[in-house]
């Protein structure tokens, strides 16, 4: 008998957990981590082990990460990989985006191999990054048309690399090698230009699209005409992009490094109006892009840090840690101040990826027959945000020194108890890997 | 003990009821329904045992009906008065809208009272039919302010009174007394029109506002607009405008008094529109504007029907019944062609109207805690929808010889069978007054 | 032989200016001024004699004015009574706009024979004002359906006034009397609402139709709307809308009644969207709604002016002066800091409003076979504005001691001098009423 | 003395010319025509010398052709070729625009000298066509920025070049080799993106675009956002866009091969779309795309024609000739229907093009210092259109046996006759190269 109810008899081996004034959610699914990843010769702070973990205190019981499709190799390959990187690694659950950085016939095939045996159904593909990650329209919209067709989704990163490369080489010429020209040389008219770009290349494939990290106003825009005309078009924001603007990038200093994701942080005016998009449901996921890299040398042991750019923006490795603070911020400066519903925080936490990406009914809510994911938040008690009381291997946050009200108590994987006040008390290396089959079924 | 769960252990006593092959969905809650409802000297053919009964045999457990306020009188009159054609004669769970049709500081306090200690919580306003029931733009603004304030919301009926008003004394003066000039003197422009002028008048206010029975493009295109910006802009369509359009008003005939609902039929364009709306949550309910005057004169004893209009159009009484048609019309032409998904289907039908007005979670959802008011349902049996199969006291159906697949098999009302396997074994007059509280909880 | 060209050749008697150095410009037209305006027991400072010389000395030879139906009287009878008081005393040619406030057969009558006999093709109705010129939205559609079908124009006044009038008596009630309760008791949102309605009203009647002093970018949204459509509709907006905004309404003195005029003056972010529409031909025409009431009682013996309104702002007059400024305030921050090219100004004062009421080609264009209406203007003298100066029987500008480059040197109005080098040397009295026929032939 | 007037008195060298009845327009400005142009092995039809008199027949008296800059040379290269096909060939008066498809810092300097010295201000570049004329983002954008800073402007051919060349593989790879496959394979949502993208690039670069040939809706959506929010986006659209559609690519029959051109005809929504933006002003021009390739293999000796491509669409030499009838089609379909006005029709014809590209108001306008490039047009006279009576080298035109009203007479280039009553009088070879300046000066 497995039931949910009211003055339960459970016999006596039954375990109570007394959530008196806690409020009770499904686990959190942050579908946008890269634990152990590579840009160029730096790797992130957290591998799945550290990082898992540093999700599970954030209220996150399960990721989606990314498995890499190196030129030349099968997305097979890639999948074998990462999980060579993370099973009997992570505490949580995870499943995986495969990169695509590649398309022929064979790719092709093994994509759609991916979706029916492997439990693989999202690939992810770059419109910017050229000469590296970067896939042109016809190879996306090759890809689209394919999954389209077998139940699949291409996340897209839409930036125009040809000009942001362009950018940053003219910006470099003439000097300006701070982090700040990180932000000047990717504007959000460009992101704007590649979102249109990847909406009408999937109205093309008759395919369905979802934007990873959407910062910018200019990109948004096109989401929500697009999502007007019923058009299956999906977009996630950061955290980043809900509480820091570019006024960030204020001077010189390499200390502004810390700011270098991509793309950058925009304005105050394109925040407001995400905020707007996650309440009209126009954005329908707040995933983390959590990708530490290390403003110090040496933290560690971890090299080829953010230093590794000290002289030239352009090697600084982007990304900045978040899998932690996710549920506490969001609820603190999104609940809170009345910007979303309680409802619509549980929906954008949990249950949205969940049934975007596959997870659901598995995952993303607290019904009979689902996994036991759940975190007992308490509403009142504050804090603050620090790396040092953190459990991620970075040596920084973005929220350092925020007071915050809102915080993980306790979380449950699969009905066993991971955290217990603020303690880790789970099996590490517990989580499993959770295939995903055609997507949609829940949309 | 009250629990969901499986394998359930019941005691001896307990009631199983076999669900195999069947859909199980909370009850149906239909927010606009016209019982014993007045129009000139016009009496609709159902009262609340009559049309609950028609209402629980389509799966609907739950309507919100209206209580008006006549000229120098309270609001809270209008409450005790449909107080006292419902309570005990209603066979489903009920609530009521106040009609309002006089503002002052007295109305608006009662209106307060209403909301507070009475139950009622939305009220419904006219831009139509000068000289009866039309609120001028200042009352209405009054009292969305008031309603704004307090934890309320006016409904809209959305069409510009005065224009239509001349066209149809214009028309009548052109000898144009058939039917179908109903539906040319009330051109889509004029209900795309009210609409602005309505969610105008709600920003202003800084109120929310909900717009009864929309059907023109012209008037979607507002909501759209609204709700892209996050301003709390609700509407609801009919069964009759995504089943039905204007090509019914073809010659002259009589029997075309059949379609003469307001507004009016309109084009199939804008029936596209409004499915893609339902799926988009652009339209967030699906309501049966159920107000049934019969075809013949004298059916059921019933008199004054439409054929009072045979010479005047202008005084054919408006509305269609359909309180029972709602679930398998929608369920047959919507989720099995696959316009909306299984799981939007029940958020329309129950979930959604349930938090837009204030049921929920008591109605709109199975959990524990709820309501026990559940339909099942057999997604596979099919069946010809006919007048004389149907349990309403009117005599006809938009609907008629339509073969439908998916039809309501058992109906529970609190826990308690209604229907069973298309018998009525429930409690005639069982229904319960549903108080409402402040809105916007679960917005 | 009339003719222009290089190296004429005239006779002896050849009067030759010498234009070296300035600009010429076909004569200004002025699409809307109030001379011998009455505002309830106000009387405007100008009358057609001050007026029109105001308006030579700004470059402005001919206006269109206004003549108001009364209650129960005939649109023809407002014209007689108009011509009484400009025929003779006008220096500069003028036609009369007719506003009407009160429709039914034998009006919409003698409009239509307005048109084809009286040279009078535009109607000006009001949305505002409700009491007193105010018509309703039935109102409006006979009379726009009427002109759409002869070639006439409705002009509307677009603000609702049934809300404008409760707010009004709100704030009286709450004890606010001062000035800047004018501005916000005309809220923007309900310019934008009317300016919808208007619109509507006129794609249902067919018919053109015209926004006078055009002030919101609520308003100006739906213009551009129409107007991408195809959809003939035109606005005008005013100097006072381009270069003041809401900021004038900062404190409760009484000298804030110089900014009392409606639609008040709006926020600077709607100031740049005039602009902007200027440029992109969505505004066609910049007319001065030139309406002088003095700030001092008794100023050159006139009465009942803006003090009147000092313990009640609804009684202040509403309106300020302009018919002199237009030209230099546009071109010194229209023209000079590049916001219009030099070609569109010319269009903006003169051309276009010359073609859109029916002036074209005898007014608005510097042609052979058209009226010799000349400006010479100084594209690089400066000078400072004040009332002290100008030929307006006001006592204030709202341009009062603004420094501006560019200034009209001499005019002539069908080939006679008025203005020589600032001085008036034409004839008193010499202007002529322009009738016009159907309009259109030129849009 | 040069002058325009009335009752002229000429001396007795005098010639009058008798325009009774007859309509005068300015000369006839055609923005995009393709004289001894190449594609692939194929060269068109008419050169400078044919292709010109055929335009002089259609009342054009200025063309604006192409000089393309070929791999490895600069466009100063490309400017003296292409003078050398023209000088002393042209019967009109003509200027080039260069066709970019390589950019680096010497060719950018040496189209800024271009501007500065060759009279040639206006570059194309093709976002279609990859592996011969296609530029990639960062060029245009580069390209654009020098332009926009010096005057300057860039024409886009906007289609997804990537995207389309798949599609021709695909189409090929599965024997699809009829004409109507270059429609299928060059689908309208793929301009709309291009279009969509060089608007973006542009507003980054802040430099005007202009875009040719536009015949998509998609693609005008983006037009119409630009320059309603007063960016600098012009665009043209062709005759065949506004009078034939995509129902020509009926039939697998190689005789469509004569609707082959790039874009290829859109839907019927499209066009009617292309007729309303014609009267909005959102699109400024209608230029012909003169292309001439024949029907028949060695018609008047020339090879490697249409019939080119018969066993591979994509082979098929693309375009359609257009010189000669762009007035009378305009005319007859847009004028006498009441599309567009006769006025609006003479500013597409010839002033608009003028002011846009330069060339005002030396030519564009009858006017005192103006060329005196005159068309006398009979509105009334009657003919049917044939490639027999036209005077194009071509051996077909797409209205083959449309009976049109309104005839080009008499055609003047600076002063001279050239066609009188139909006939040829003029110089042959007597045009003139326009040098052009910096752009700009008349928008």
């Amino acid at each position: 008998m497995v039931c949910i109810g009211l003055n339960l008899e459970g016999g006596e081996d039954a375990r109570v957990i007394d959530a008196a004034g806690l409020l009770v959610f499904p686990g959190g699914v942050d579908c946008h981590t890269h634990m152990e990843n590579t840009f160029g010769p730096s790797v992130t702070a957290d591998n799945f082990a550290s990082g898992t973990r540093s999700a599970a205190f954030g209220g996150t019981t399960t990721i989606i990460d990314f498995a890499l499709q190196t030129a030349g190799t099968s997305p097979l390959d890639a999948i074998a990989r990462a999980r060579g990187k993370a099973d009997s690694k992570a505490s949580i659950d995870y499943g995986f985006h495969v990169i695509v950085t590649q398309v022929d016939e064979r790719v092709l095939g093994d994509m759609q191999y991916a979706i029916r045996h492997e439990g693989v159904s999202s690939f992810k593909m770059f419109m910017a990054y050229p000469g590296t990650v970067m896939s042109d329209d016809a190879a996306i919209f090759q890809a689209m048309r394919m999954v389209g067709q077998h139940g699949g989704m291409i996340a897209l990163h839409a930036e125009n690399g040809t000009i942001i490369d362009l950018l940053i080489k003219e910006a470099l010429a003439q000097g300006h090698t701070a982090p700040k020209y990180h932000a000047l040389t990717r504007p959000a008219i460009m992101e704007g230009e590649a979102t249109h770009r990847g909406i009408k290349l999937a109205e093309l494939a008759e395919a369905p699209v979802y934007f990873v990290h959407l910062s910018a106003k200019e990109a948004l825009k096109h989401v929500i005409e697009a999502r007007d005309l019923g058009i299956p078009v999906f977009a996630e924001t950061c955290p980043h992009y809900l509480f820091f603007d570019e006024s960030a990038y204020a001077d010189e200093s390499f200390d502004i490094a810390r700011y270098v994701m991509s793309p950058p942080l925009r304005s105050k005016d394109a925040q407001n109006a995400l905020w707007t998009a996650l309440k009209t449901d126009d954005l329908q996921l707040i995933s983390t892009d959590h990708c530490p890299y290390c403003m110090k040398e040496g933290h560690l042991g971890r090299v080829n840090q953010k230093p590794f750019g000290a002289d030239d923006f352009s090697k600084i490795p982007n990304g900045v840690p978040g899998v932690e603070t996710r549920m506490t911020v969001v609820y603190n400066g999104g609940v809170r101040p009345g910007r979303i519903s309680l409802n619509r925080f549980v929906e954008l936490m949990s249950t949205a990826p969940a049934k975007l990406f596959g997870l659901f009914p598995k995952k993303g809510t607290i019904a009979v027959g689902s996994d036991a994911d759940i975190v007992l938040f308490d509403p009142d008690e504050s804090h603050t945000i620090s790396a040092d009381t953190q459990h991620s291997d970075c040596d920084f946050t973005l929220f350092e020194g925020h007071r915050v009200t809102g915080r993980v108590k306790k979380v449950l994987l699969r009905g066993e108890l991971l955290i217990d006040d603020n303690d880790w008390v789970g099996r590490s290396g517990g989580g499993e890997f959770v295939a995903r089959g055609e997507l949609g079924a829940h949309w």
